[in-house]
């Protein structure tokens, strides 16, 4: 299922894209698309019968903003340096484990909302990213099977960064990945059974309708899998908590100088194959 | 006033310390003590209202678990190396500029419940520390004077570490800070009028009663006012986030070999002047 999220920030209404590719309303059915959702097997049950019917209520897509295709998120958990090509770009060696830092859930804005250019920055960077949504609690996992269990779905995240406050202002990475709006999120949340083979899907971004990125989840270090896995040895995940996976390479850090940052009036577009597309045009905060 | 929550664990109910250290109702007045009290200018005199007139119900505490004392929290900003004698012990240099790292809400438990010593661990470590609760959204602040007029109040909190998983398993310090129960936060929410200068605020720490922290928060090499200014320049703090500001010497980091790292049975008290003392038992997760 292509679970999304429709209406004015903060006053969101859960629907469908069904089979079809009709926007469908699920407000009748469940509360909210949330982590409370995602760990009711018989509330996405009902969903899912619903779907199946038809006969949901047809939404009228013209003129609806589509928010975050999740509410209520937990952590953010984000995978620094997981792709070969990207780590390269970046000249650092693969990292021998993965390297984990954290997106505070505020920074969550929908796929085709406004990206503040925070004040002061001069090294606004793109980055697509596979989020993967918890939804089971999960704690010391022993194997990656286990691992796959407790993911609920998918979605296209872009982990906007800032790179001289991620960087170069001291302490870790965190001080960069978490201005306003720097974490867009959606359209949809695909389900992990529409999700065949997490290792399989194309991520391409382009800037002002230059390809910037165009890589394969096949290309990461760690796998969807063994990242639920691991971070689970050092903290619970819990249903509606949210992991960034990384980024392959073709981030402006990673280009030759002038390195081309975002600036206002810049326009990105992403997508992974299977979960949909994002737009955004960037502002000055 | 001195705000605090008390009742099983998802099921507290908000209540009050009198200035005569009796344990007041305030479930009749408002839902719970969360940001959007905080940020609630009426409600919150309400309360003081309420306070004042000493007719608000008397709970018997005998026996009453003491929860966290704010609810839904937003997310945990922690400022690293912030104190000049901790920067020493640790061997680090005193930072150009506030070290920021995040610890997630849900390792949040109350003042008095059990902390879990992670599996694998061998380096669980202990800081006492002055959290900050933010109670107006703040961005881009320009002033010291108007970054502590966007504290609502403060609390002790305990940054619980694990420094294998923090400095020695690669990535930033997020992977050593974020295991289950690793942050006790409470007893109590003290508002901001009754702590007239954040800056001169004593913290203790005992473990199995041998005193190992004995700090200020006049050692602070960035004051909380000037941590809130800094942080509002790169991330947007709303009501009901925390600022976690630093822990002074004494962690067993910092001591010689064998250093005393946490394990299960240790017991470890602490205390910031006019804030209330926390204890907590070790056990493995």
């Amino acid at each position: 299922m292509k679970l999304l999220r429709v209406g004015t920030a903060g006053a969101e209404r859960p629907a469908l894209l069904d089979a079809d590719g009709t926007l469908r309303d699920l407000s009748g059915i469940v509360q909210d698309i949330d982590g409370e959702l995602l760990a009711d097997e018989a509330a996405l049950g009902r969903v899912r019968s619903a779907a199946g019917s038809g006969e949901l209520p047809v939404l009228d897509a013209a003129g609806l903003r589509v928010g975050p295709p999740l509410a209520r998120i937990g952590k953010i958990v984000c995978i620094g340096l997981n792709y070969h090509d990207h780590a390269t770009e970046t000249g650092a060696e693969p990292p021998a484990e993965p390297v984990v830092f954290f997106k505070a859930a505020d920074t969550v804005v929908g796929p085709y909302d406004t990206v503040l250019v925070p004040r002061g920055s001069v090294k606004t960077d793109w980055e697509v990213e596979l989020a993967v949504v918890i939804g089971r609690t999960a704690r010391y996992l022993e194997s990656e099977e286990e691992a796959l269990a407790h993911v609920a779905g998918y979605a296209v995240a872009h982990d906007v960064s800032e790179r001289e406050f991620q960087i170069e202002r001291g302490g870790t990475w965190d001080k960069g990945k978490n201005c306003e709006t720097f974490n867009p999120l959606g359209p949809w949340l695909v389900t992990a059974d529409e999700v065949p083979d997490p290792q399989a899907l194309g991520l391409r971004l382009w800037v002002n309708g230059e390809l910037r990125q165009d890589g394969n989840t096949s290309d990461q270090i760690f796998s969807v899998a063994e990242v639920v896995r691991y971070v689970s040895q050092f903290m619970t995940l819990y249903p509606g908590d949210v992991i960034n996976t990384g980024t392959p390479a073709g981030v402006a850090l990673g280009m030759p100088e002038p390195k081309p940052f975002l600036r206002a009036g810049d326009v990105v577009e992403l997508e992974i194959e299977g979960l949909g597309r994002q737009r955004q045009e960037f502002k000055n905060a």
